[in-house]
């Protein structure tokens, strides 16, 4: 069996999709209220998801490769 | 802005993302009780991912690539 370093990303992923969405977020130019605005969440979840505070569902999670203008996988990438 | 059907696979996100997990767990030769129980996940949880019933979190998601030894970002291709 492989063991969990084989698999940096999900160290905890929590953290690390946070910091995903922040590197992508900034690199697109957008505050935390544009991406909001943009990709139809709630104010307040932008900056939970970068801090990796909160455990995201899936539905939540697939409003953002639609604002990043990117493919689902890409956001685990 | 770009559309819905641009991203098909955000469509209906938890049933796509159902039927790629049985794809995954059809091709490795797993039963859903197998998979169940190498991805550390409670035995109903399978035939829910599969049928896109539930929005499943991160932390769950997140206990399938290791079953499949695939990375995170294979179980959205």
């Amino acid at each position: 069996m492989s063991t969990i370093d084989e698999f940096p990303f999900m160290e905890d992923i929590k953290v690390n999709f946070g910091k995903r969405v922040k590197q992508l977020r900034v690199s697109n130019g957008y505050s935390q209220e544009k991406l909001a605005e943009i990709s139809d969440l709630d104010r307040t979840y932008i900056p939970s998801i970068e801090a990796g505070r909160r455990n995201f569902s899936l539905e939540i999670i697939n409003k953002l490769p639609k604002a990043f203008e990117i493919e689902m996988h890409q956001l685990f990438e």
